[in-house]
């Protein structure tokens, strides 16, 4: 039996996220499809995690177990001809027997991006949030700060959602090992974030809550605030699903050289 | 009666181009439609050029007349919020009566993008052609040096559509101001073209013939003979709309300076 890792890309736009679902099309389903056909034998893929609807993937990745011989490079080859253009398979290793797309991931890398100018060009509007008004940097910057590090970040939750069976116990504690703002210029800013772990729209709503302190509509202190749970309420709202990307799942401390 | 000129950028996917047509979404009609609602009258555009069927645009330009008194800051709002998000106002200005979209123009520069790596990424995939081969920069650019000047582009019209009362008795002669190769790294190519008119197809056909020398089915010669009519036959595939933007309207000579 082969342990095999699948890296995968994808354009969730027209999908209801990754997991399989009864009523709505899902990356998983798509892929499960292609692979059965190739392996001749139906086929479970384990994703690293779920994505909500619209989300994008640029470094997802899911492993299944196989009986089939078919070198990695034709089950590649097979993947993308049989798969939407929407999905695309970047890679596909040979694992050890014991490895698990979700249980052995160290950690995970989200970014969020947004257009602050005017107009927003239409190649970019299902891959970026526009908000069309000047964001101060420093002040963002220093709520990304407060992120890093061990936290209870239930502020940011979205609620009666967390897969409380398979958490471990851990709650909503999360480490964030990376929370940084780019400039990408053009209008363009970039929201970096690695942790061990994301709650249900955990980015986003960070996000929202991030671009009101950047308008001014909150200070650094009151985000503080929101974070240690004193005020949950005042959570800014949840940020659209087309501006985020799950960008790396990570299997080994890799981030820190990045 | 005011004299108006639109700057606009558009993902032309999910239309069937520019020009206005019984059976299909066309971006003509799209802003006429808003545009109407905004004047308070029945109000036509006169584009600067056609456009194909899934071809995008940077920097296509309209106008239209109108009694209106909306100020063009208003017009540009009151059309962006009308308008789906894939048809964008980048903006308005008054221009003298005389002014004409089509007629005024010097020159257009079109973009062709193209990817040569593996796996083509799938928030490109609406914007960019794949054609995962090494193609030789150099044999490509050397075909691109003999389009430029004034010559009988027919070898690279698409034939039965030119629209012969308007065209002022040139023919298919026309005047090529620059025709260039980008290397945007990351797999990434893309072609500029700067004419004084564009044939039917004509910068999806060079694209297409390009493509096939460098990829090395065809000589600099073979190149110049297709060219020269010779062997009009032997002319490449048409190029893939999605690859194609119309990038900006020339009123003035201003590309000798980009």
């Amino acid at each position: 039996m082969r342990t095999v890792k699948l890296l995968i890309a994808f354009d969730g736009t027209d999908f209801c996220g990754w997991q399989r679902q009864k009523n709505g099309r899902s990356i998983q389903e798509e892929i499960e499809r292609a692979l059965s056909l190739i392996c001749n034998a139906k086929t479970t893929l384990h994703g690293a995690g779920r994505t909500d609807a619209g989300v994008h993937a640029a470094g997802m990745t899911a492993h299944f177990h196989t009986l089939s011989q078919v070198a990695g490079r034709d089950l590649q080859k097979g993947l993308n001809s049989l798969l939407p253009g929407a999905i695309r398979i970047l890679g596909v290793s040979e694992e050890p027997e014991h490895f698990h797309a979700r249980f052995s991931a160290l950690a995970k890398t989200y970014q969020y991006t947004i257009f602050t100018g005017p107009v927003l060009p239409p190649d970019k509007r299902l891959y970026t949030h526009h908000v069309p008004y000047r964001l101060c940097h420093s002040t963002m910057r220093s709520c990304l700060a407060e992120l890093l590090g061990e936290h209870d970040f239930s502020s940011f939750e979205t609620t009666g959602s967390r897969d409380r069976d398979k958490e471990g116990g851990r709650g909503a504690v999360r480490t964030m090992y990376r929370a940084l703002l780019a400039d990408l210029k053009d209008f363009y800013l970039q929201f970096t974030f690695t942790g061990d772990g994301f709650l249900r729209h955990m980015v986003r709503n960070i996000t929202g809550t991030l671009i009101e302190a950047g308008r001014g509509k909150r200070s650094v202190e009151e985000f503080v605030e929101i974070f240690n749970g004193r005020d949950r309420n005042k959570a800014g709202a949840t940020a659209p699903s087309c501006g985020l990307c799950l960008v790396k799942v990570h299997y080994q401390k890799d981030w820190l050289e990045e």
